[in-house]
This record gives C-alpha cells, structure tokens and sequence, in this order.
C-alpha cells in the first residue's frame, strides 16, 4: 500500500510521529504535514497565498517528508497531486491528533478535514485523535487500536467515499474496553471569548470554551469515549439535510 | 428582528453591501465581517493567534460595522458573544458571496461556514452566493431574490439547525425562471497546482481546479443553477455516514 500521512498539529508533533510509526508496517509512507499547527482548520484551502513545499527529510527506509505553509486540506492535495503525481494513493491517514474531534469538533477539526479531502475522492481515509491536548501525550495506546483497525479494514476493504473518524480515550491500554462504531453526538460548542488588555491598551480575545452535549444516546462517540471505548464514526461529504428538503418546498411556489 | 451579517469576501467587498442594503428593510443590521479576503477558509477557527475586533463605521440609521482578523466563523462567535453580547440574535446573513458555493464547494466555503456556525446553535442562517467571481459583479437580480426567500421565510418561519446555502445564476433578473429547493450536487474539485519560480529561484504553487459533475440529478443544485434558478440547499452540520454504520459492526467484534 501507498500511505500518504497528514495532520494539523504539524510536521513536529510527536502525534504524528507515532503515527508513522504504525503506518509504516502496512506499506511505504510519504509525509505531507504543516510547517506549524493548524488546528482547528476545518476543511479550509490556501487561496490567497502561493503555496511552498519542501522536503525536509528522509529515513534509511526511504519514508519520505515533507513540509508546507499550508493547511492540512493542501497537504493531501500537494501530496496526491505534486508528490505522488501519477501514483495511486491507497490511504490517506490524518492525526495523531493531539486532542478529541468528537461531536460538533469534527466540522472544526483539521484532521478530520484532511481525511474528508481524500474520502471525497474516494481515497480511503482515516482521522485519528488520542482525547489529551498535551504535546507530550502518551500514544502508545492508541498505536495498538490503529493496528488493530488498519489490520480490519486491509482485511474486510474500506467504505466507498468515507472517513472514519476514529477517537481514542485518554487511558492506558488496559482500561481500553474496545471499539464503538457511531454516530456524530449532537452538541455546540459553549465559546468563551476571553478579553485581555495588550501592552499597548489594546484590546484581544482568545476563543475558548467547551462542548456541551445536548445528546444522551448510547450509540454516539462521547458516550463511547466516556466509557473507554474507541470510537468510530463514519463521516460523509453531503451536508444536505435531506428531510428538511419536503417542508421547504413553498419556496418554490408562484414563481 | 436582529439580524448579524458576516461574509468571507472581507468587509470592503460589494457583496456584503449589497445584502445589508436589502437585509436593512428586515430589522436592526449588525455587521462583523473579516479584514480581509477569507475565501474557501470553511469552518476555521483562529486559535494560534488572538482576535481582533474593530468598530469602523456606523450608519446615521444606527448600523454598526465591525471587522476582524478572524474567519467568518470567528466574526459570527464575536458577533453574537461580544458585540451583541445578551441579545437574541434572530438571523445571521452571510454572502453576498463573489462566487457560486454548489456542490462540495459547500464544504470550503466560508460564506457556508459562517452561517453553519450559527444554525448549530439554532440561529436561523442563510448563507448567499452570486456565481460571479467578478469584485464588481452585478447583485442586482440576488438581492431581489434575497428579498423574495427573506419575506417568505418570516412568514414561514425557518427551519431549526439548518442553514439554507443559496445560490443565484449569473444571469438577468428576467432570465431567472424561480428558485428549486435541492440537494447537494455530487461532485469533485479537479486540483490543478500550478508550478511558478520566483525571482530567487524557488518553486511555488497556485491551488487552482474546477468542480468534476458527477450527478445528472435533477434535484441539485448544479441542475438548478445551470438552467437559471435560483437554488436553495438546506444544510445540516452532522456528518455522521448513518447508512455505513452496520456495514461496519465487524470492527466491534472479538474486543
């Protein structure tokens, strides 16, 4: 298999390091990372600045890596269309995220949208998160749940024009109670825009804030994290909300 | 009604003027927009860097105008939790876009992003695009068309946690044979990076493309637009693939 590897926390986040790691058993890797953090991206494209790629190492197994100024959707466009041009990519693996991308995170997540960029092309794509924000973050754990998921799906092949979400609960292996296949949890993010007075007497905001669920069901990616599962959630491209489609109709009326 | 507009084209663009002219006949109008253009910037947020918000004009009618250095998703955080700070917020605008936002550019677009951020949290939203990338495009049939979806829509009420991704042919308002209520076109955008040298010798891209149809549905917005309606996509923020969900139970088992 050809594995090209992204993320939004960046080329020098242990996250992704570990994530190479694992990949590597399943085939021949090629890096395309940010050259910084990129989190909370979404699904956006640099279209107002040109981008630059470089390669900034190699390892003596051949691995590929490289950097650029854009966002983790550009890294899976310049690795597909630039670095891999004319090979067929196989998968498209996005994360170690340092940080859940469960519920509503996942419209915000870089790493979400990087896999959705190839999953819209029908490139097979997987998001991973470990839910523990630190840089130093242990992912040992989730290294033996990637394993074990490439394994399945190398075994039973990969959804058509799907991501799969994949969420890892902060706790040791031991503790982990399995898998969760689910669905998005319904919720908003509570903002806190936190005001701060610069040198100058200026005045900033950071934005802040937590998730709030709204949603009790026991087939959703925060009741699967809360209760030590790893959770997978199939994401897809449409946004239409189809049932809403019949009620709208008086719209088209007397035109 | 209180109604909060935001756009990704930046504050200065005549876009957004165009939708307060007509949005102004509807109730109070609070402008946050970016301080510049944030073209396909989708659901970013801005976290690395703190946000700026700049009061820079008001009307003699009392309308504000804010910008930002943040996305549209940001000028809709700090609109409706600092400027408008304890109010109901009854509508956010977001547009007029320079440029159509059909298709899977839906999941680029800030224009969409913006209005999603809102009707997330059950605050009514419309985002609108006029397929004319041209900075001085002609509005005039949107804003009739604006106007027409605005009146019916009070008088309807809106739908709950949907935004409605409207786009409106290029094209003389009499050309305009009435608005379709559709779904999400099925598609893909054709990278094409364009390799440049700059003066000192080093390589950079300019992401460009264009959308791959792959859906002769007559119920999409592709369809609508290219035979001169104005089309109207209901938009929800789950992305959840339901349908893949018991396809992939065999990752539950033997944990």
């Amino acid at each position: 298999m050809l594995i090209l590897i992204t993320n939004d926390d960046g080329y020098a986040a242990k996250g992704i390091r570990c994530l190479i790691e694992v990949a590597k058993e399943f085939g021949e890797v090629v890096v395309v990372a940010p050259d910084g953090p990129r989190s909370a991206t979404g699904h956006a494209i640099t279209m107002s600045v040109p981008l630059r790629l470089k390669q900034y190492h190699a390892d003596d197994d051949g691995t590929r890596y490289f950097y650029t100024n854009g966002t983790p959707c550009d890294c899976v466009k310049l690795g597909t269309k630039v670095v891999l041009k004319g090979r067929k990519v196989d998968l498209v693996l996005s994360g170690i995220n340092h940080g859940s991308n469960s519920s509503v995170s996942v419209l915000y997540s870089g790493t979400v949208g990087a896999a959705m960029e190839a999953s819209m092309e029908n490139i097979p794509a997987i998001g991973f998160s470990l839910c523990d924000y630190a840089a130093d973050a242990d992912f040992s754990a989730a290294q033996v749940y990637i394993r074990k998921i490439l394994s399945r799906f190398v075994q039973h092949g990969f959804p058509e024009f799907t991501t799969l979400n994949v969420n890892v609960p902060k706790c040791p292996l031991e503790s982990i109670k399995g898998i969760r296949v689910v669905r998005q949890t319904q919720g908003y993010w509570h903002e806190d825009l936190e005001e701060r007075t610069d040198p100058y007497g200026g005045t900033y905001y950071w934005l802040t804030g937590w998730l709030v669920n709204t949603d009790k069901g026991e087939d959703t990616c925060e009741w699967a994290l809360a209760h030590n599962y790893v959770s997978i959630q199939p994401v897809q491209h449409d946004l239409t909300a189809h049932n809403i489609i019949p009620e709208l109709k008086f719209l088209e009326e007397n035109e």
